[in-house]
């Protein structure tokens, strides 16, 4: 990995921040967000604007650039690759270490009196754009929107806004047509007093038409926006996907419908101007539904007094509780995925003996084996394909540079997934295929026990996922060890693997309650820096649990695992077991027999099969 | 219990509100918070504004009087006493409930356009303000702060500020003097670049002094203020208190200091004045530290720009890490109250069956035999004396309307606590005298296993109590039981009985991490309604753990219990006990043996000695 060599171009980029073609007044910093202006997490390349502009593409780290200077703040597990991709121009602000300075710190530091710092509005969530304007205004500067985005007009060959065809979802996928979610939003907007509401998330779009795109790798989401008023819905997209027949009859788009269900379809880049027309012509107490995160530029365009602004969209709440017809086909594709991953680890079983398996074809076999499953799309996230010691880096991904062989001396560490048209995957598993050493039975042992007590854990109706996560790290804290991430996250249905408005962390206090039809991840891990990472993932199902008193009638929840791979016994030192653990990995892996098993046998899948059923053997406990 | 007839006293305020000897302009509406000038939890009788003005005297509640309409908040502990207590003037608004306005909303439906809302700015905290005023000004009305407290002007029979004599803390108790922790808060401000620091707290107040009062009822505190600049320390303080010899001596007023450690005594009531001659003088960059929670009066006495606010102040985290003085004098003090309650609950176990013992009477015998013990002051709290369907009122106080009598049929649950001149206990044991029913057992072996589970548990440093509250909910979750209420709260050194910055709540997320020296109580329960309450309340301190891995060096932390009473075996079902509960059970009750039994023996308490003795049998578990 060499560095990008960036003087040139900052060189540029200096310049037209003084260009008054790009800016009225010229700005002495410019900020360059990683986002796009849908707040997503995973961008597309022509978004990837930070990354031309430093050559540093991890997943999160802002730019700013000042005349003198260019700054690069970013987390920890990205202070190697950030250092290495980034020439002698860029100063790396490492964040989470007590000297480093803040952004706005930073520049209340370089900046000279009265100086106007500039951002794209579209690219910053209104409430970042708030605390950062907060902090330079005290310090006697200002932030500026910048309308042209200053990296655009000097990227040369910046590739197009993907644009690529949309998949339609029928009722058998969705269980609630497009319509019915309308009415339900409208519902909520009624039960608010709100008279508009802009959908600006790019799974919120996807998920409220139950359309599908593939503009984003990994998310199927496609760019776009929508404003939907009482009586009128405006899709903003582009492209000539709206031609497509298919697509025409999805939205019922050339029906004789009430005009309350007509939709407006209308050119992405003109989001801006119908939300300011919008905004013009509101009338006293006419409010106007934003995410929190969206935009400066689109919270801007509606007049504060008519802002009203939530953490999480009725969208992102409905979308997190899974109907029916969702849950069967989150089963049906975990099971699809199942049966993809024994085929694997049976083929690495075979193979990983002989050294010719490398971390890169391990994940590459494990995308073949999904291909080859019924309504297979594409993956659901890069593949964590990692042994022995990059195990330890939780957010690997193999490279040529780091690609390593697989071999009986080390652990393996498989995180991946895939979107199938009825559902989204993501799992974890950790083999050794020799003999693990007693530590790191002993350390798979304690993983193991937390994904138990979450997997098992029974709440109270309406408790927070984050009231969970201790749950997963008892038996690790009692042995004086931990993991440094979160347990669970929400996850999409063929949507992104990655959605709020729930999960199970340390961290976030302003989770959504579970509740029954939520889907979550349960992945406690354990790392040991330079030698492996274990880490134990499933998806689970929030249902509903029958317990003796039944909180007086207040419910309780518990989970059930979509995931249904076996977890490697070999793994596991038993003695550390209770009998109700034992008696919870034999039911799994009796549940992967039967379910996995009967999938198997009707792909014709044999020897995949038999390596199932050595795989479950049940744990016998050393009394 | 009768409602306070309020019809004059509300037309009395009624015209203070427009009386321009009191408002600049007229207000159209008054807010009547509950708290004093010190954001206290417990108040003095002087401060009971809202009591006065309503007639209703619960912990909490906020009153708004209008022209037309007098409105009391309050929450769901509070609404059958509030509709006792509140004539027919009074509207009752039910906190929690959905169809329930906020204060702001209310305020805004019933003002006529362009009001103005009076409250004291000495007793509404700076964030409450802020919040409020910005609801009203978007909807066209005004907050004013109104100098003069309204209330005070007709109450015409306002006892007066308690001003009671001090007593001084040597440093046996303290272990740090006051000079001490002096250099040490300035130490902190000379970090955080802050010139002065404003004590509003009376208990950091008193911390910081080694003072301690009797203002304030259960609360060892005297009300004061103090203003620490890098240079000068100024005590707001009333009375002739100040001429006491010992007082003189301890704070060396009298003695030739150093400039930077001579205390400055002023009056109470001049705060205010000399604050804003702080705030007036101030060159640039000189900042002055507040808690967010201080009074809006003394905020805004510091011009915006010079302000430091946070959420918990040096102090109060100072105070919260127990040194080895403060350690030690807590031990003893929990002895001593173990001793006390060995003699109470072997002398109930005598008088009970006679039917002759009332609540009111259980608790004033606690309170006799803890006043037997050396250094006792008073109680840290009005004790919880209830048996049978009182038991399930969490913060049930026996009053002679609701006593009743102890039976051998019915739990008992006293949860009750002292101030000794070395230490604060807090502790709550319900036993039965009779012979308890197996649905009873078994509620409080889930109890007792949550107890357990949190005083057992290991967790790494930098671990935040709200982590830690699940543990004691996951034995009662699993059967679908549940409390109300959170697990612990901070406990004070010779102090307040409820302390920040840390806790064990599901509800707060702003707690400071746990770290060694810390108290906290641990105390889940379970209440039936109508038939019985259950509580197992521990005071413990947070101590070193050993683990063996110790989490890679990062340390890691447990508790152990500072309160050595019996919990009764009698109430437990030993099969639904792990081996290592019933372990943890025999160790507590051998170490209540040893350690309360010695000071018993030492007291010649022998009849208690023998109670003790039987109670600390080692439970058998069936294998």
């Amino acid at each position: 990995m060499s560095p990008k060599i960036t003087t040139e171009l900052l060189k540029q980029l200096r310049q037209v921040m003084k260009n008054p073609r790009y800016v009225q007044e010229p700005v002495q910093a410019y900020i360059v967000p990683s986002g796009d202006a849908h707040q997503s997490e995973y961008i597309a390349p022509c978004d990837c604007r930070r990354a031309f502009i430093s050559g540093f593409d991890g997943s999160a780290g802002t730019a700013i650039v000042t005349e003198q200077h260019a700054a690069m703040w970013t987390d920890g597990r990205y202070f190697l690759q950030a250092a290495h991709q980034m020439d002698s121009n860029w100063t790396l602000m490492k964040m989470g270490l007590k000297d480093t300075p803040t952004q706005e710190d930073w520049l209340v530091s370089v900046l000279p009196e009265g100086s106007k710092v500039g951002v794209d509005p579209f690219i910053i969530p209104a409430d970042q754009w708030k605390r950062m304007a907060k902090a330079l205004r005290s310090a006697g500067h200002d932030l500026v929107p910048v309308k042209e985005n200053l990296i655009d007009t000097i990227w040369t060959d910046c590739p197009q806004r993907p644009c690529k065809p949309l998949i339609t979802l029928d009722l058998s996928y969705t269980g609630v047509s497009w319509r019915d979610k309308i009415v339900a939003l409208r519902s909520k907007m009624a039960e608010r007093k709100v008279m508009w509401f802009v959908v600006t998330a790019l799974d919120e779009v996807a998920w409220l038409f139950n359309l599908r795109g593939s503009d984003v790798e990994y998310n199927p989401v496609f760019f776009a926006y929508a404003v939907i008023g009482m009586n009128t819905i405006r899709l903003f997209i582009d492209g000539d996907r709206m031609m497509d027949p298919a697509v025409r009859e999805h939205l019922q788009l050339d029906s004789t419908l009430e005009p309350e269900f007509r939709i407006q379809v209308m050119p992405y880049g003109s989001i801006l101007s119908e939300l300011q027309a919008v905004g013009a012509g509101l009338s006293p107490k006419e409010k106007v539904w934003l995410s929190d995160k969206a935009s400066y530029a689109l919270t801007e365009a509606i007049p504060k007094a008519y802002r009203y602004l939530t953490p999480y969209t009725p969208i992102c709440i409905a979308k997190a509780v899974k109907n029916a017809a969702e849950t069967e086909g989150m089963r049906r594709a975990h099971i699809k995925d199942a049966v993809a991953l024994c085929e694997l680890f049976n083929w690495l079983e075979k193979e990983v003996p002989k050294g010719t398996v490398t971390e890169i074809i391990a994940a590459d076999k494990a995308e073949e084996f999904r291909s080859q499953q019924k309504d297979f799309v594409e993956l659901s996230f890069a593949t964590i394909s990692s042994t022995g010691p990059n195990g330890a880096i939780i957010h690997y991904k193999p490279v040529p540079e780091t690609n390593r062989t697989l071999s009986v001396n080390e652990i393996y560490l498989l995180d991946s997934g895939a979107q199938y048209k009825d559902g989204t995957t993501d799992v974890t598993r950790t083999m050794h295929f020799g003999t693990p050493s007693a530590y790191e039975k002993e350390c798979f042992t304690y993983v193991l026990k937390g994904h138990i007590a979450v997997s098992a854990a029974i709440f109270p109706n309406g408790t927070k996922g984050h009231l969970l996560d201790s749950f997963a790290r008892s038996a690790l804290w009692d042995c004086g060890l931990d993991y440094l991430h979160g347990t669970g996250h929400g996850v999409g249905s063929f949507l992104n693997v990655h959605e709020g408005p729930c999960g199970i962390s340390y961290k976030t206090f302003a989770d959504e309650p579970l509740e029954a039809g939520m889907i979550v991840s349960d992945e406690p891990g354990y790392y040991e820096d330079g030698s492996f990472g274990i880490r134990i993932e499933n998806v689970v199902l929030v249902i509903p649990a029958e317990t003796k008193y039944n909180f007086k009638n207040r419910g309780s929840l518990t989970f059930e695992p979509l995931t249904l791979v076996p977890i490697q016994t070999k793994m596991i030192d038993v003695n550390l077991l209770t009998e109700k653990e034992c008696d919870w990995v034999n039911e799994y892996h009796q549940k992967c027999r039967e379910v996995v098993g009967a999938e198997l046998e009707r792909q014709g899948r044999h020897e995949a099969l038999r390596w199932l059923l050595r795989e479950t053997e049940p744990l016998g406990r050393v009394q």
